[in-house]
């Protein structure tokens, strides 16, 4: 019997599936597509590889080698028991960057347009004049994980001309050329207080859990912005919902939120100047993301076939 | 009696005022501000400058002679009869493009996001999943208007890596050298059935009146959308609205429309698709255009002082 390949997800066209056939047979796999964990629930019972995020029916895959996740977070399947100790992870950091960018500029300029106003408005056919409006030209912006997403989104903000863009991250270091400056997480004392918009695009693990902080907060003008795309477990909800219906920061732009969906009852939801959306910067459907995607897991596959080390493993200890 | 200079606007300053008075005295002018027109209706009689958007007290105006304009839209101004022969005419075209292009960015991206399906969601609290979604990576858009704003706008997009920009406008040169292809007017229907967005800065002139027909929305793709931050006029609204409500394109951001305020009963409201703002894309509150407005006033003032051609003069018969 041929080693198996089990692919569940619902967004990938004939000319991508036909792809992954065509790899799949050189590799020496069969391979299967499902739309949904349910419908392959029984598949995944003798599957050497998925390439998925089967987090419910992931007791079932008895075989399973190598977990390849289109995500680029791999928080749920890093976690103590969750994955068997030799079941190689791989995940999709990098395919991200692109979309996640262009969402965060969007709400980033949102913010600072005060685009919630004109549409609390506009809706009621209110036409409502100007109010004071801020401009990406000349803000502080600091980045909050200097990764894939980190290095996008300041390379697609370079040319809007920010006074300055600062980027924050473990080591305080980088080869990446796109920041005015890096410091590591140390130092966002100093840094916070001189942030006109602050986006944050970490991964969720034991070391980022709440690192935005009341105490951090604080340190934020009163007129700072708050940007989320990367992990709701990054921020001090309940912290950052008194810091914003006090008036000490003048908004926030959350896509991720520390329980999803968020409860109908959450305080989030009626925060002052809150901008929210259901965890879909990271989108799966743009073509780009898809290609990038596909691409990436079929990199790994020609090297798991061959023997070789897999080039998007996950730090399973780290998180990411 | 000295010289005098009125100027009509309420989002100025202390510190621009005071760069404004020393100017003023340098040139020999007295200087005077009020927040509105209404303030200002009797020190126009008198004033040789006017610095503001003087339409409901220009009658009263009898010594002017050079009428400043803090606005990039001149139309009002240009028709026949409205300003004396001999008053000079100046803009402040080139102080919005900053604002207008980052406002353009936004809606740009909240068209391909599904932003606004998501914010009807949200507010009702449903947690709705992922819709198929578009990046400006790989999209082919076209600058109808290849000015300021337009310059800004590819400027700004640049590093999402759209699959093309193609400007077009009167005469398909430019020296600009922010756009991957320039063309006239002439070519738009070559160049429509290839654009996935359309982003319009054009002023209203004569012959930019409906330039976007029903003729030219239906050579658009049906997955299309159109941003307009110009003028109104430049839009055949009812063909527009047409094309959305019958699903020929994908959405449409309108901050500039035929009618302003838009009257409560127009069809334009309930259009499919539509992302309508209240002519604050251009917004004069940003820190960035104030300063580059009384800038661009002040070196015209100092042009006029000296018996110098003023710079930023608008051609009264092209209306820009």
């Amino acid at each position: 019997m041929a080693k198996k390949i089990v692919v569940i997800n619902d967004w990938y066209g004939e000319d991508l599936k036909a792809e992954m056939r065509k790899a799949a047979e050189k590799a020496g796999f069969d391979i299967a597509f499902y739309e949904t964990q349910e419908e392959a629930a029984d598949a995944v019972a003798d599957a050497e590889v998925i390439y998925g995020f089967p987090n419910r029916i992931l007791s079932g895959a008895a075989s399973l080698k190598w977990l390849c996740l289109p995500t680029a977070g791999a928080d749920a399947f890093c976690k103590e028991g969750v994955l068997g100790e030799d079941v190689i992870l791989t995940n999709a950091s990098g395919a991200y960057g692109v979309t996640l960018a262009e969402f965060a500029v969007m709400v980033t300029l949102m913010l600072l347009r005060r685009q919630k106003l004109y549409d609390d408005t506009m809706r009621e056919r209110i036409w409502h004049g100007q109010v004071p409006q801020r401009t990406l030209c000349g803000s502080r912006v600091t980045l909050l994980g200097a990764g894939d997403i980190g290095q996008c989104y300041a390379r697609r903000i370079r040319p809007f001309e920010p006074a300055i863009i600062t980027a924050v991250n473990r080591s305080g270091r980088t080869d990446a050329d796109c920041f005015d400056e890096v410091y590591p997480q140390s130092a966002l004392k100093e840094i916070l207080p001189r942030t006109d918009i602050l986006v944050m695009s970490l991964p969720s693990t034991p070391e980022t859990i709440r690192i935005l902080n009341k105490e951090l907060i604080d340190l934020l003008p009163d007129d700072a912005y708050v940007v989320n795309v990367g992990r709701g477990t990054a921020i001090d909800e309940p912290a950052l919902i008194e810091a914003l219906n006090a008036g000490r920061l003048a908004g926030a732009a959350l896509d991720v939120m520390h329980e999803e969906p968020l409860p109908a009852d959450d305080p989030l939801w009626e925060a002052k100047n809150i901008l929210l959306t259901p965890h879909i910067a990271g989108n799966l459907t743009t073509e780009h993301t898809r290609r990038v995607n596909v691409a990436m897991f079929l990199e790994d596959l020609d090297n798991y076939a061959n023997g070789r080390e897999l080039r998007y493993r996950v730090n399973r200890r780290l998180g990411y």
